[in-house]
C-alpha cells in the first residue's frame, strides 16, 4: 500500500508528514494542492478532502486522516517508528505536538506567511504582534531543549520532534527569524533531527506551489 | 484520590477540563491561580509546576499533565466518560481537539484577552486580523455541525466536544461575538452541550481570577 499525501513544499505542517514517512521508509506519494491559487478552499475539496480546508491529508487505504498531530499519532502507532514506549510518554507526546499547534507552530506559520507568501506588505502592527507570540513559544522550547534532553521527550526522537521540527528548517529569508542566532538550543536540537539517517529539509521533498507572494 | 486542577474562571482551556470532572463525577479541587498578576509566569510555577507558563495543569498523583487536549485524553482514556470506541474515532477525536488548539480556540481566546482583559484598548488592525482567523475557524466548525450530527463526532458527546466548547459558554460582552446571531449550527450543538446531566458554564464551577482588564 502507498500512501497518499496531500501536501505542498511550503506547508510545514505537510512537511512534518513527508518527513516522517521519509525517516520510517515507507512508500507514499505526493497529491499536489494549488494551495496558492485557493485549491484547498474550493467546494470540492471541502465536501470531498478536507472539511478544514487545510493540508495535510493522507489517505490510508479508505481512511482519509486530516491535522498532522492526528496523523504522526496514528503512523507512530501503526509503524512503531518515533513511537512511545509507554503510555506516560504518549500522553507527554501528545502534550508537546499540541503545544506546538497551539502555540510553536502557529504563530510563527502565520508570521512566515504574511511576511514571505501574501501580495502585499502585511501591517506592521500585526507582525509585531504576531512576533511576539513566536518568541514567547520559541523560548518555551529553547528552555526545554537546553535543560532536559536531546529530543522533545527523552534521550530519543519520537513524533513530537517531527512536529515541532515542521517549520525550523525553511530559509531565513522566508520568515526572516533565525533560529542560530536567537535560539541556540533549538538550532543545536534540530541538529540534531537534520542528523538522522534519510533526513531532507523540506524543498528536497515535497515542491513548492507555484504563486506564493513576494519573497525570498 | 482527589484530583487537583490549576486554573482561574477566565481559562476556558481550565474550565474544558473543569467540565469533564464535573460531568463525569470525579473528585476534584481547584487551584487558584492569580494570572492576571504574573503568577503562570513566575521562575517557581515555570519549574515546578508547567514550562510552558499555562493552566490547566492537572495532578494526578504523582503526575502533573498540562495542555487540556492531552489532559482530556488522558481522562476519557483512564475513566471511560465521553470516551472513544473504536481507534478509528480516537484519530477524529484528536483532530477535532488539534483543530480546536491550533485554530477554533486559539484566535477566539487571543480575541476575547485582548477585547476584554487587557489594561489598555488594543490595536484595531491587530483585531481585524484576529476577527478574520474566528471567523474562518467558526465557520469551519458550523458547516461540520450543519451537516454531520449532533455532536463533533458522532450521535454522542466525546472529550472533542468539551474540548471545541471551552469558550462559547463565556458572556458576549467579553468577546464581542454573539455566537446566537452568527453560527446558528454552534449555538445549537452548544444546548445540547448545555443539557447535560451536571452541566454547569465557566464562572459556576471556576471562580474568575482578580485583576482582569477592562470589561465588561
Amino acid at each position: 500500500m502507498t500512501y497518499r499525501l496531500y501536501g505542498f513544499g511550503q506547508s510545514g505542517n505537510a512537511y512534518k508528514v513527508a518527513l516522517y514517512l521519509e525517516l520510517a521508509g515507507l512508500p507514499w506519494e505526493l497529491v499536489p494542492v494549488d494551495f496558492f491559487n485557493g485549491a484547498a478552499r474550493t467546494p470540492d475539496y471541502l465536501a470531498n478532502v478536507n472539511e478544514m480546508g487545510e493540508v495535510p491529508v493522507l489517505v490510508d487505504g479508505e481512511r482519509r486522516l486530516t491535522q498532522s498531530g492526528a496523523i504522526l499519532m496514528h503512523l507512530a502507532e501503526k509503524h512503531g517508528s518515533f513511537r512511545w514506549t509507554s503510555a506516560d510518554e504518549r500522553d507527554e507526546i501528545l502534550r508537546w505536538i499540541l503545544f506546538d499547534n497551539h502555540k510553536f507552530t502557529s504563530y510563527f506559520a502565520s508570521y512566515r506567511f504574511m511576511h514571505a507568501f501574501m501580495p502585499k506588505d502585511p501591517d506592521p502592527a500585526i507582525m509585531a504582534f504576531l512576533k511576539g507570540r513566536v518568541d514567547a513559544a520559541y523560548k518555551t522550547l529553547d528552555r526545554h531543549l537546553a535543560r532536559d534532553s536531546a529530543f522533545i521527550v527523552g534521550e530519543k526522537p519520537t513524533i513530537a520532534d517531527l512536529s515541532l521540527a515542521g517549520y525550523v528548517f525553511y530559509p531565513v529569508a522566508e520568515s526572516g527569524i533565525d533560529i542560530a542566532a536567537s535560539y541556540p538550543a533549538i538550532d543545536a536540537w534540530r541538529g540534531r533531527i537534520a542528523a538522522l539517517p534519510g533526513f531532507k529539509p523540506p524543498y528536497d521533498i515535497l515542491p513548492p506551489a507555484p504563486g506564493a507572494g513576494r519573497r525570498p
